[in-house]
């Protein structure tokens, strides 16, 4: 087909974690919240679902408002789109004019992105014990970007170091994804005020029951806003659309419900850390809702298949240095408790 | 800002149509339905709003078989995105390897989307009549694309003179945006399967009664269908959420509805074109949901802000050509009795 982009022809796509048909699996594998969304939100979008002839406020001024209450930012300094994956897209495309640097285990859509735009990307090694060194981003060009915890590993930065980056770096900018924050880690949001050159990205995938809504965003200094403003309104002006926005405004309302779900998060996660830990494994200190865990004797290769044959779904990457390892969503207690009877068998 | 990338930062993007805040408005100024969804459509959003907390399936395969088997294609030959908006980025991203050829006059997003990704782009004159002439496309390079009908000029063009085109330019591609083929165009969807150079685009945000919820689609050959999936799954997998395709699936199971709907769209349609060319306008023949009309005397630059002050909104383009013109959506029969009173006044 001769009327290919051979800049798109060649790309290798992202892979998502398998999204099973039936129901039968325990599905540990995409860091999905193991709870529903909070009451509030069937009914807000049922009401929005009511003038979906119209379309909705491209701006998403209202949501961008509840948002920026929660995260103690002004308005003007919150974006919203599709999802996180969008997000980031929008700052891959339109914040790298210099190109970009991010870890070699990080988001595997980092390196899709760069692709997609044709980003010179340099790919910083993680130290041996799978953390991020920042000191090996004083020096390389472009836009910084990392997750932060960082996935797929769940280990967390304390934000003082990302703090000393930015303020060293004043010309660059650093993007932190903050997907898996409210699990533990250290957000950069309070500093946004005081510094031109960071950004800051969240959903509502994981912490707030919303991943089939597709709400992320970027909360950064207006002008940085309005860049992405410039990329969304080129591309696709209401990527979100209104149910969704009544959705997260619903979550947003609840604080309560978002609190105690957290809360069985992390109580689950760190009954099953200990409980892996007492089967042999090497569990990563997670601030995330997921683990990373390795066994001395059995690679991540050979437990994926059985725990698939078992009608448990967890991640593995084939991917150098972390092949061994193996992704577990946190689910509820019930789920865990399966898990670990399921890897028992296999690992005793 | 020194990291902003100098394509992007030089943008100027689209500009939608307005979306007051406010009710108080006759909104006929952006091609919206003037119907709510089908009634089946909130009930099966708030069943989809129960199971927000998972991610939807990427490949939308329900959504997409539903689809093929209204359009009478297979699943395998349709794609859908968020809104034809993200469907025809993807279009520009990946199938215009030699550039793109488009009318002067057309929806304005085609123009931006060539800036966003650095294309090429030819820019083919309408005839004096606004009308395309196809004769243009035959000696242009790179990949064609044209609304049909044509917006905002509510012109159609037969489906036999675009499948010469297409039959006569085997090499290259011919994109046909068929958003408001539903109100009288002849679609090109029939001609797929014997033509791997056509690409048809559709939505659900007109006939469909669902702008606010973001669905559009492309019909093609597999092999480019395969294409527009290497963009989404490099880009954003999970753009259409679950909402949005319960949303589709149950506009698509009440063609009833859809189809009261159309009817009453088209009498509103004729009955205000006749009261317009009563008043004096020049009313070219829609072909779409919309009346692209021009008084003798009154400029459309004249009447549009007349009419915003007596709470009715539609479109006017500041733009060479059709600076004259106002674009005004076929609302419910009472909207139309209103706008012709407010016009009466003005024009009389």
């Amino acid at each position: 087909m001769d009327f290919l982009d051979p800049r798109v022809a060649q790309l290798a796509p992202y892979v998502p974690g398998e999204q099973p048909k039936t129901k039968d699996f325990i599905k540990l594998n995409t860091n999905e919240s193991a709870y529903p969304p909070a009451p509030g939100v069937a009914q807000a979008v049922t009401q929005a679902a009511a003038n979906l002839q119209l379309y909705a406020d491209p701006t998403c001024q209202s949501l961008r408002q509840a948002l920026g209450d929660y995260l103690q930012v002004p308005a003007e300094q919150v974006f919203v789109g599709n999802g996180s994956d969008e997000v980031l897209a929008f700052c891959f495309q339109g914040l790298m004019g210099h190109g970009v640097a991010f870890p070699d285990i990080t988001y595997g859509f980092y390196s899709v992105f760069a692709q997609l735009y044709g980003l010179k990307a340099q790919v910083m090694p993680l130290r041996e014990d799978l953390t991020i060194d920042l000191a090996d981003y004083q020096d390389c060009e472009g836009t910084i970007i990392f997750a932060n915890p960082n996935a797929p590993t769940s280990l967390g930065l304390p934000a003082e170091a990302i703090l000393q980056l930015v303020a060293a770096n004043p010309k660059r900018l650093v993007i932190v994804d903050e997907a898996y924050v409210a699990f533990g880690g250290q957000s950069m949001v309070p500093y946004v005020k005081d510094h031109a050159n960071l950004l800051v990205v969240g959903t509502f995938s994981k912490s707030w029951q919303l991943a089939g809504a597709r709400l992320g965003y970027a909360v950064a200094q207006p002008a940085l806003i309005a860049e992405l403003n410039r990329v969304k309104f080129s591309f696709n002006p209401y990527s979100v659309n209104g149910m969704t926005m009544a959705a997260g405004q619903a979550a947003l309302a609840d604080i309560d419900y978002h609190q105690a779900c957290l809360e069985k998060t992390l109580a689950s996660r760190k009954w099953t850390a200990q409980a892996l830990a007492d089967l042999g494994f090497d569990v990563l200190p997670s601030a995330t809702n997921f683990l990373f865990v390795k066994h001395p004797e059995i690679s991540g290769a050979q437990l994926y298949p059985a725990l698939k044959e078992r009608k448990i779904l967890v991640r593995w990457f084939d991917k150098a240095r972390i092949k061994d390892y193996l992704r577990i969503t946190i689910g509820t207690q019930a789920e865990m408790a399966q898990l670990l009877a399921a890897l028992r068998e296999l690992v005793d």
